[in-house]
């Protein structure tokens, strides 16, 4: 990658928000530098902009539209402000392809962060390549925060990266359980990295950068809106397999399942006591084809071949399993409603349900595990009964 | 059936260990009465016997060793003293086609009680025909206790029958529920129904008798032996479905369920916390195939369709699920060996097992929840892969 894309995507990171369809696709046609160019000459003459016949004629109307909000950042365009305000809080930046940067989110396609915004002595492309995703509700139980604490100890004895969100709740044990065995773990922050949030978990936090990671793929300074923890899941969910130990029924961590499912990793969940709504997700989740882990040997059990196939540069696929069709959230029900018979891609799908890549593939994930849907390769159909 | 075969049956439900696969097929193959006959022959002349040519060679040679061993109950073989106990302790007896015998118990094959001892108010055919089984560990926890009694409880409103062992611990916490809300529930005993077992239970159990039944295979006055419980448990799989709220990783309870999925049932397990030995069960039963249930509703869904199928007449036959190949029990082992490539019956399996046709039975219904085999009607296969 050329510094001139480099610093594009870091510029993009900063311009648009995370999980804005328009700005993924632009980058990925044009390539980041280029695409860069084209938004600011759209923000100068969006009419000049809208006969530009370079580009797919649908993508060119959104984009024109879009350019509008990112000109709104104008501010923003400029890398070196970035990159200059992350150094005075001790970050980094590792953009697509650099060195460091992680193969696994290669694999959330047009939805990958531009770059991630690091801070912490981790080396997070190592970090990465045995990772397993421990998430959950932030409103736990002692119950739960046990179990994450354990399973995140065991596996970080194990040589295993804990990737989690930082927030209360399981996230923090997660992350505890994992610094207290002396392993590594990566919080991956909803906003920019300069903050340690939320200031409760400040302490936490802080022993998780001397032998891990805080990453975030909003450049510093940013604030950690409401919508971007949704789309920060994504990220947490490129992790080789994801647990939920806790989830009430319309938890967030319930999205960190879907995407990873809709990435093909493996969804696991810890059963509880049904008389806890704390688990009422894990149970549904479940029944609807996720695995039940008991503790780290299971999830070894999951992660292993995972680790050995992308080492030998193969895919581990996971496959469907059976279950009565549900729709878990609206997105849901878009995207099933947008699968063609003969086949979608998630980019088809996102187009025709009006999603972002990433709500698509998140969605298909929520019908994978709940077997509406069936992956082939790259094309999505509806399950056949 | 005529009042000779019926009286048979009595006897040899007296005289024959529930479970013992020769007197199931002799019975099977030349009727209750004749089979009697032959059985007295074969005990005052086991040569004479050994000639006899009008039953399969293999048979005949394990009857007549088999013969010794009736033989030397031969006071018990006269059904008159067995009839008189009964009604004694206020017991009816209900043989394979009398008009209250329940249809279920047929599709125990070979391996049906020969009749059984009821006492109780509740006609055990209608029990039956809305039966669900809730089965546990003996040494329960408070979480599963609360489970127990309140899945029976619910159950039991809305017009079903809980079957259970009348054990402590998670059957006396079904029991107890069912009886709390009114309903009809059916202890299956390992012995006659003269003993009220445990005796822990014998209030319990009283309540049992007022508007549900206690039900046994065994004339009144035979002990509950160690073996004679596992045998028992087909009965109670002979439920429309089979609920285990808490199993340790060895319970018993475990054995009903296996049972169950060998007939073709629902079989169900309640999860509970992970760090909880009394649910480890559940979970091995759930990630090996079982269904998980919160609660009544989930339960509801699962027999409310077997219940209009066997209403209309057909069969509610329930798949395979995937999972890795496992062996629970040293019979597990033994059948599978003995399923044959191209398809076995039960009675081939247990004959190359050398395992009653109720111990095979069980044991590929245990490899079937696991996905080691798959069932095509009768005919039993290994999985594909």
């Amino acid at each position: 990658m050329s510094e001139c894309d480099r610093r594009a995507l870091v510029a993009w990171s900063a311009i648009a928000e995370p999980g804005d369809a328009v700005a993924h696709a632009l980058v990925g046609i044009l390539g980041p530098g280029e695409a860069l160019s084209w938004a600011r000459k759209a923000v100068d003459d969006p009419v000049g902009a809208s006969f530009d016949l370079s580009m797919p004629r649908h993508l060119t109307d959104r984009a024109v539209a879009s350019a509008e909000r990112w000109g709104r950042r104008r501010e923003a365009w400029d890398a070196d402000q970035h990159l200059g305000r992350a150094e005075k809080v001790g970050a980094r930046v590792v953009a697509r392809g650099d060195p460091e940067w992680p193969d696994e989110l290669d694999d959330l396609g047009d939805a990958q962060p531009y770059c991630l915004w690091v801070r912490g002595s981790a080396d997070i492309r190592q970090a990465w390549s045995r990772s397993v995703a421990i998430v959950g509700s932030r409103s736990s139980t002692a119950y739960g925060e046990h179990v994450a604490a354990t399973l995140a100890a065991h596996l970080a004895d194990e040589g295993h990266t804990v990737v989690s969100g930082g927030a209360y709740g399981i996230d923090a044990r997660a992350h505890r359980g994992a610094v207290a065995a002396g392993g590594v773990t990566v919080a991956v922050m909803a906003g920019g990295v300069d903050r340690l949030y939320p200031v409760g978990n400040a302490n936490l936090l802080a022993w998780v950068l001397e032998s891990g990671a805080i990453v975030g793929e909003l450049p510093p300074g940013y604030a950690p809106h409401r919508s971007r923890f949704l789309t920060r899941n994504r990220i947490i969910a490129a992790a080789h397999a994801t647990v939920v130990v806790e989830a009430a029924h319309r938890s967030g961590a319930l999205s960190t399942a879907f995407h990873a499912a809709g990435l093909g990793r493996p969804v696991a969940a810890v059963p509880g006591p049904v008389t806890s709504p704390g688990s009422a997700g894990c149970h549904r989740l479940i029944r609807d084809g996720a695995i039940l882990v008991t503790g780290a040997g299971d999830v070894l059990d999951l992660v292993r071949p995972l680790d050995a196939a992308r080492e030998a540069g193969s895919d581990g696929e996971k496959g469907p399993k059976g279950g009565a069709m549900t729709f878990a959230t609206p997105d849901q029900r878009r995207a099933y409603d947008a699968v063609s018979r003969k086949g979608s891609t998630v980019g088809e799908v996102a187009a025709e349900a009006g999603l972002g890549m990433a709500e698509a593939r998140s969605a298909l994930g929520g019908l994978l595990l709940a077997g509406s849907v069936v992956r082939d390769g790259v094309e999505w159909r509806r399950s056949p009964r």
